[in-house]
């Protein structure tokens, strides 16, 4: 028996349009980002996906792509699931800032260092910080000393990835099909995992927004396949932007 | 400890709008009841509930009226679970018909009797209509037998409560406040139970549309106070339209 697993991150956010980085910070979807979710979720209901449930983070941007996504596939009654675990790395301090700025005031290269290394963090964001993950109710009942200030790509992956184990996994392995509407960051995480990508190569994989990513998984969730829905040539420039948003004036 | 229990009925659907028998059909809201849906969630948001949990039905106009009002307020990062056992009542062969045409084929006095009899159900739906739940995907792990093919007010009830008991008192005991999204006669159950209403009296309750009903309870889940959100006279007229519904031409 196959399994079905499907990977789709979030539209355009206010911030994706303002350039900013956004991490935990819970921005809506502009627009453009609810057209690109109902037309994932489009992709979706022609290709005749039929979900058991859904995953999704605990920031509005996720939760709202896979909303309007279920909406397009009629599929809103599915159980949803939410997890602080699958959220966007968290940026540190540098979150709120403007990426052109940011790279005015520390370099490009600090900061596509920041970006595209796997196991460098950004400076931590200050505990006082009003917007510190600590201070909000959302993240109450996790163990304190589990919430991050800051993270690099492979602290990401490693809090992604026991939720993978513990919740995902078993509902592919049960034979469930399965969305995960996530983030750049957490989606690294089980794409890296599947596909057995090398730390150095995983931070130049762009995954680009609103195109859904079908796996096909064996018994033992080994990759039998995996494709972007629709137009190919739509996913590589979709990937290409997002790679280019950090070097945008 | 005093806890909090919000119960809110979706607002206004198109098969409302039409004043057809609509039960487990799976209609949307109208413009209408997802302005009601914003207007209960700012209701909510003014009375600064914070939600630990929602729970709702795996019908679309209830889990339509919940988001809405977590957007409204903000608070679209909880967790929700959707139950068939929530859903509103089966109305079995009745399903689908205009009241006004049912009124006129069966009587008035006949149609009465289902609509607000406590344990008398319509005809059952025929297992070969396509609209039968065992049809339907998102009930293929209830058991088959535990399915409806019509219910009274009385059948409802029965499939409600074992829900109340295992899932919505633990999280009320655990101190979480609570809302439950969901119909006219799913609620019925709960407010009954609260309230200690006789079953001559169920019958006669009309709870109103897209007004929030705001329980406290002690920590025996006993009834400290109950009250409906906003304005009492809009809760009063609202509950009037529901009443009046089945006499419209």
């Amino acid at each position: 028996m196959s399994r079905k697993l499907v990977l789709l991150r979030h539209g355009q956010s206010q911030w994706n349009l303002d350039n900013r980085f956004t991490g935990w910070v819970d921005v809506d979807l502009t627009d453009k980002g609810r057209t690109e979710a109902f037309a994932a979720g489009e992709l979706m209901r022609e290709e005749g996906l039929q979900f058991d449930v859904a995953y999704t983070s605990v920031l509005l941007r996720a939760i709202r792509t896979l909303n309007i996504a279920l909406d397009a596939m009629e599929q809103q009654w599915i159980p949803v699931l939410k997890s602080w675990r699958l959220n966007e790395r968290h940026y540190g301090a540098l979150q709120g800032l403007n990426k052109a700025e940011t790279t005015a005031k520390h370099g490009e290269e600090q900061v596509t260092i920041w970006r595209r290394s796997y196991d460098i963090p950004p400076p931590p964001m200050d505990e006082s910080d009003p917007g510190h993950p600590r201070k909000e109710r959302r993240y109450a009942e996790v163990d304190y000393n589990a919430l991050p200030d800051t993270e690099s790509l492979k602290t990401t992956l490693d809090r992604v990835m026991p939720y993978w184990v513990d919740r995902i996994a078993p509902d592919l392995k049960a034979g469930k099909t399965v969305l995960v509407t996530a983030h750049g960051n957490s989606l690294r995480a089980l794409y890296k995992y599947l596909n057995k990508v090398p730390d150095e190569e995983i931070v130049k994989l762009n995954i680009p927004t609103g195109i859904p990513l079908l796996f096909e998984l064996n018994d033992d969730l080994g990759v039998i396949s995996y494709r972007y829905l629709g137009d190919p040539e739509q996913a590589r420039l979709a990937a290409e932007a997002v790679a280019n948003q950090a070097r945008k004036s």
